[in-house]
């Protein structure tokens, strides 16, 4: 078998854990001594164990003058967990594959540097493109210091979000629905405005899709707003923060009581909430709506992927995302189409910025 | 080689005429003795020989005991040319297989009828539905007595045809202009409405796809507001027949003397419109838009296929289909998705109403 093969092994294994790892990357590892494939790793979540430790302890002896396939560079620093490249030289591997490189800039290099150094063979580069979409929405993290951002809409084929009324259930099928439960089990957490939360009444949990965790929810809700008998704030099955301007102390304890943490901003930008998002380790934030929350984050150019549902509807006047300061088509915001699949009769579509 | 290769054969033969033959069905005609293709013919067009004649004409004395493979109910009535039930028992064919009927309720089974009463052995059905979608505008045409409607939209991935200020050039890439002036070789005539004539000056003929012919030129304008230096009414590539209510006798002899063909309706309606193109044998009218032009007929439920061309790119608040009497979801028109392909980075999507 050819590096690429294994390599392909450890992404696959890496995938097992997608979205559960936050506020660490999604990581798989595999042991291979004269041949045979003798540990098998993955990062399970923050706290457990790191992809390689799973796949040395595995291999016990046989790790000794082994190859180690790893999807991203060991770390070679104390964080929750010990150093991996401790744990590299301590079982005697001889040869180091790593896909890609640590994003993060203090540490990027470093653990290859150290396997080096040490003597041990190290090749970098390996299935590098798609080891780096994986954790894509952790380099970005790291490298930007903001959530990666994830817009969702299901939209008709005219591009309407809503009726006038702002009835919006259900634009999309059933199966594309459980689809977006996936892409909720891989995100942090879940924004919505408030306008979504008064009007549609959303748990914002995962309920379609088999996950370990709820991600958390956000609300963006600027004039106090919200009815705390709502799904969003009276239901425990996850954590909701909810990020205001307007003051209300009673609604504030109301909500408080009920377990929402509530944080008021005095200057209520996107970028406010997002180094709050970072600050609590938020390393993708899913938007899930409304128009106007959406049109927003696309004004400002806070966004690292869009994905379209696109049902085989039309609503005609309707509510479609709303002003992005575009004149003339020459001035519209151009964007990459990285992928499109159909879901039974709705369009999927992921695009993501060409800025 | 099974009847289905014969008949897949016969379909690629018309498919070389498709959209050249209105008023007419497009028809392919194969002849095959002991197993060899001994004749091939197609119909090019209205007043042409049709396709059987052709096939049996270049198989000459091989068609003696062969057997016939037709796309559509060879004809058993003098039209423009006399009868291909007529040819088949002249020339001596043994057997005939054909794929779809003749949709026309006058001639239907008829031209089978006729050859099975002379002896002849009759297949009917081989490879149907695709030779039904293949005069799937010719069908409608001939049971719904109306054009075929084919509505086409360029539309940004939120939706939008143009601009608020009306600007819509270009939202989709060079390649799927292109494929939008193969839709026009295939239709008989393209309709627009007077605002996108007064905004784009478009000249809508064929320039990017070999044709043999320029589809009708039709605008529907009721106040006369078309400016008679504008392309349409000024370019002579294309015939243009222009819709109006309101009477200005000054512009209508200025039009006319460009050769621009007039017609006035004291009930501008859509249906009095269709009949009218139907009286002129318009098999297949392509909608291009504007916005309001297309929501009327999308309203009215008055079109077969809308295929929409989706770029990557977000303009915001902008044009989008209008008014369609949606107040909820659950009153969206409802489509079926025929098909959707990728044209680079722009999404294609061909849709049909689910009625």
């Amino acid at each position: 078998m050819t590096d690429e093969a294994y390599m392909t092994l450890a992404l696959s294994l890496a995938k097992r854990a997608k979205g559960f790892t936050h506020p660490n990357p999604t990581v798989g590892c595999v042991v291979v001594k004269n041949g045979k494939i003798v540990g098998r790793g993955f990062h399970e979540g923050a706290g457990k164990p790191h992809a390689e430790v799973v796949a040395l302890s595995q291999a016990g002896k046989e790790a000794q003058g082994s190859i180690l396939y790893v999807t991203l560079e060991p770390c070679t620093h104390f964080g929750r967990t010990p150093p991996c490249t401790d744990a590299i030289l301590r079982y005697g591997v001889k040869r180091v594959v790593v896909a890609v490189e640590d994003p993060n800039p203090l540490v990027g290099g470093k653990g290859i540097k150290r396997l080096k150094e040490a003597g041990l063979e190290v090749t970098v580069g390996v299935l590098e493109e798609e080891a780096r979409l994986l954790n894509e929405d952790f380099f970005t993290y790291v490298s930007k210091r903001r959530p990666y951002i994830t817009l969702k809409l299901a939209q008709s084929a005219d591009g309407k979000i809503a009726t006038l009324s702002g009835n919006s259930k259900w634009i999309s099928s059933e199966d594309s629905r459980r689809y977006a439960h996936k892409l909720r089990s891989e995100a942090t957490a879940i924004l919505v405005g408030i306008n979504t939360v008064l009007k549609d009444n959303p748990s914002l949990t995962i309920r379609h899709f088999p996950s370990p965790r709820q991600p958390l929810r956000v609300v963006l809700d600027p004039n106090l707003r919200i009815d705390p008998s709502l799904k969003i704030a009276s239901s425990s099955e996850a954590r909701t923060l909810l990020f205001h301007r307007k003051r209300d102390k009673k609604k504030e304890e109301a909500l408080s009581s009920r377990g929402v943490e509530l944080i008021a901003l005095e200057d209520f930008s996107l970028g406010n909430i997002l180094e709050e998002l970072y600050r609590r380790e938020v390393v993708h934030l899913l938007v899930e709506g409304g128009a106007k929350t959406v049109s927003s984050f696309l004004k400002s150019g806070l966004w690292d992927r869009m994905i379209i549902f696109q049902a085989p509807k039309l609503i005609g006047d309707g509510i479609s995302i709303g002003d992005l300061g575009v004149r003339s088509v020459r001035e519209a915001k151009k964007m990459k189409l990285r992928r499109t699949f159909k879901i039974g009769q709705d369009i999927v579509a992921e695009y993501i910025p060409l800025f």
